[in-house]
């Protein structure tokens, strides 16, 4: 089941070799501890050893790592044959992606000296812009080679980046948790390059295209933990005190709801009023996504709750209805969806944003509208301002993702990265060393 | 394998979407951010970020919320065929309870004029109750439909919060970890639950009453973690401090002397000296819930070590010697032997509580002892009072879960809920779409 | 499939029984809180709860608690027919060493007054002692029986102590995250205990020492896990302030260039290009180890990475050219290739860990070196020197762990533990009551 093309014993060695001895050389050069990793910085400070960041983010950057890894590989393993390269590629690509924005994003985000600084918030932001290369991932799932995916992981980070760079440097624009940056740019940068890898032939492939029972358990191993650690993922890189705090609760009481309509909307459309395991997997989830900009901003649990709410809504009724369209019309094969739980409510996400945004007051706020809207309380902007500046940003975003995605979908197809052929898709045997049982539910 | 009765096309939606919009309007006119998460009112006062509870509580309070969808989830999918609606339906009565919990807590914990305030802290107690219900739900595990689940859990998260008002506001009753609160009454409202919704034919679903090999290993994900994380969940609401990091240490270290007697008990009692999945998955618990009143209190590494003990013991010798008997005599059908894990370890948990209070002294606990029991501090009662008080908060929590659980069982019984019928109970294929092949290892 | 000699029934219950006992009176005896869990002791001094070490540690601690139990017990599911005994008995002999190592640490590391103080970081200590205990598991997988493991776990906690007194407060070695008093000393130690245990005859088994492919998944949780959380292993118990968050992101970086360099040489010299599971369960884990000795240091991220980076190669050449031969010369029956994991990555960790303190200076790490160095700090020693300490810890260790390794060995050969037949090695059934089907993939 293997031939030369798509045979890594070259190919994958000689680019994980190259990426990561490029990537050491410039951690050496570029990389310094800041001051609150560096010994004899800390030291030569004055301040309590609770001041350190680490006790205000370390938490909330374990939760973070553990959606990207554990979150992100396990909801992937929904598919029957393709567990191995769900978990493994999930792992290869996230470690590498992790590394590579480590530079990209200290490189936009301002030297210090010609140097880029790295500390627990740095990590966090790695491990968000790594995020958006994995939502990027579910589009293409089952159709792409691991050296594939780690060159569509360099060029999405670069992208992100910059984008990140426009939105929040240039444009000054809130978005704590990525609606914007980090789900509706890996949404639409993947659905287009999967647009243009385009595979007429994968209904060759369409019987391992599916679930069996265990492997539905362990996708919700996955799904489950994004769940739970969305309040963490959203509040990461807010400020301190009230800020994560409030974060973290608009998040829990919009991922409530949101479960509660998902239920509600997968029954009422499943066959024969059973649910389906992939809205529950998926849908459930939208309610993180959609509070990704707002959930820092006075939302309070109530617009929290009815955000959620819609957000399941809408991509239940994208798994429903929306994807077969876009596979058939489109020619945008999604294997997981991620149009229906990272971009519509991504856009969802930032729409709620930009509102929210707009409505902002020190009635409201107080002394704590300079965390969440500085150019306010500066006055630099108006809120009404802040707003379009929000709505602007999302625009920028789909513009960046899409043209991203169809330049870099192109490179993708250059055929010497080892793709699978349409009849072998969705399947680990071609890139891993399967034992004889797989699993006996399959061919 | 459906019929017109059990199809949820309907009932499930109108539920769902009755009760999420009921629940968005209470929010709405009722709930408002605490002072630690409203913006205006943390930037009022003078503090540092550091203070905020969030960086006391939110570690503990993750922790909890992985016990209660990880861990409860996935240790109900022992079952065979019943995965998908052990971690599915665990989702979403979760999903519900947390919600209807801030509401009936806040209400009766006490109003800020009129409306709710929240914060971390009611998110760990909208959890702990949630908890009690999905102890509940494994006493009926794999006999009711989500409709069912959904009522039920309105109910009991209303009974729980009467129960929580009247121990720990009117009678000043002790119980962070909730031996009383959360496991007595989840575990005794469930038995009579299933006492009521007793089901004579239930042998023609006996067959998939039982698990296979990897069912089993799906289910140790949530034992562990249940394990893992019981130091957090029993000091997540103690007091800032010592306290908290007392109750910690003195879980872990029951839990560890609860594991070598779960599994000496198991092998002097199984059949041929094997061990039983069944009491590693349960019994290893028992002594998280057996310090849940007293583990806050200068119980002792030594006492907590006793008591863990003790806990394991008599759950294995109640899964192998009582709940036959229960079964047979008493007609309770307990799926998942919550009585064994929650029932009698909870009161237990009391005593053991009772006990301790009881000989609580200045000399042992110092200053602290107005954090731990504040009435004997201040003089409104004696140590040996607060003991009495203790023991009478047992009788109370069990007639309130026993007559709750009377009552709600016969509101369960009525037809219109989409229970299955007993020959297709344990099974998921009656609510969920389930693909073709399942698992080779059924019916 | 059970015969007298593997019989259970009375040989596990009386161990259990008996060392717990023991525990408990020992405990009683001897252990008291500490200063931060007392509450008369805490509340006496004066403080802000904040500075309890409880907000510093216990995160990690929790981190490190989920590696021991889900990250040790899962990374062993990958045998077919071994995943109850292997989560199983991983969770009874870490449930049992966590409590014998408190009281073997506490005795070492400094009694009060006669009596053992404890509070998280005796937990964090405890948890690590543990691990140990579970690399030598790793090398006896499958082979031994619960009381041996048992009794392994007793001999080994002790040896341990003994060899962390000598390295840590006699030599004052430098050694944070274990490089060498936790994965060097668990390697060896288990690979001379499984050479003493040699069986000649273990190719009856071979059919099953094998992975299935949901074995596979199941094992990938064990490591990513893992992987996730060695950041909060390493520095678990680093000084408070830039020593935890510098051990933390030097971990991170490393891990990450190890699963590139991992990826990279399994697809070199596994068969066809494919990648093979157990080089990415196993070696994608070797930069956490190998940077346990120098993650508190100035390693930089720059050397974290290349540490990371030989520590993947190392590892999976360990696993494809070393193993074959320990196992067919040196009759080394190596069931995890532990030697691969923890052994050589752990010399290579104890190595970096040398030369980097042999280059410590008050110019790098300014007022920091009393945290890292109080030695060289203080004017005791060199750096030189400090350098020279580290590398003969290392031959201490190996010293101890290779000596107690062969006593211990031949106390497990004792025909009384119940050890499993040749025959029946790598099944679950011998210990565990298993039901009728238990997968498919098997005999």
């Amino acid at each position: 089941m293997t031939d030369a093309a798509t045979n890594m014993r070259l190919k994958l060695p000689i680019t994980c070799f190259i990426l990561e001895i490029i990537l050491i050389i410039l951690f050496g050069t570029l990389v310094q501890y800041d001051h609150e990793t560096d010994a004899k910085q800390w030291h030569n400070q004055s301040h309590e050893d609770y001041e350190n960041d680490f006790y205000f983010r370390y938490p909330s950057f374990q939760d973070v790592h553990v959606m990207i890894f554990i979150g992100f590989g396990f909801l992937m393993t929904f598919l029957q044959r393709y567990g191995f390269s769900s978990v493994g590629f999930n792992f290869l690509i996230a470690a590498f992606a992790l590394q590579w924005a480590t530079l990209m994003q200290g490189f936009f985000h301002g030297l210090h000296g010609g140097k880029i600084h790295i500390g627990v918030e740095s990590m966090i932001n790695a491990d968000f812009c790594t995020g958006s290369v994995l939502i990027s991932f579910g589009a293409v799932l089952g159709k792409t080679s691991p050296v594939q995916l780690l060159v569509m992981a360099m060029f999405e980070v670069t992208l992100f980046a910059v984008n990140e760079f426009i939105l929040l440097s240039i444009l000054g624009t809130r978005d704590a948790g990525g609606s914007m940056t980090i789900h509706t740019f890996g949404a639409y940068f993947g659905l287009m390059v999967t647009r243009v890898l385009y595979r007429p032939n994968l209904d060759k492939s369409k019987h391992r295209n599916c679930s069996v029972y265990h492997s539905d358990l362990f996708a919700m191993i996955g799904t489950i933990y994004l769940w739970m650690f969305w309040p963490s993922f959203n509040s990461a890189i807010t400020a301190h005190g009230d800020d994560q705090h409030r974060t973290a609760m608009n998040t829990y009481y919009s991922l409530a709801a949101c479960t509660l309509s998902t239920y509600g909307m997968s029954a009422l459309t499943a066959h024969d009023g059973k649910l389906d395991m992939v809205h529950i997997q998926n849908a459930a989830l939208a309610g993180g996504v959609a509070v990704g900009t707002a959930g820092e901003m006075m939302l309070t649990p109530f617009g929290s709750m009815i955000v959620g709410f819609l957000a399941g809504v809408i991509s239940v009724l994208g798994f429903k209805y929306l994807s077969p369209i876009l596979e058939d019309k489109l020619k945008i094969q999604d294997t997981c969806g991620v149009h229906n739980l990272h971009g519509m409510p991504g856009v969802l996400g930032a729409i709620v944003g930009a509102v929210t945004a707009a409505l902002a007051s020190t009635d409201v706020y107080g002394g704590g509208l300079s965390d969440v809207f500085p150019d306010v309380a500066s006055g630099d902007v108006t809120a009404t301002k802040q707003g379009g500046i929000q709505a602007a940003s999302l625009a920028v975003t789909l513009g960046i993702a899409l043209l991203g995605g169809l330049i870099v979908g192109f490179i993708l197809k250059l055929p010497i990265f080892g793709a699978p052929p349409d009849t072998i898709c969705f399947e680990d045997s071609i890139y891993w060393e399967v034992n004889g049982d797989v699993s006996p539910a399959v061919d």
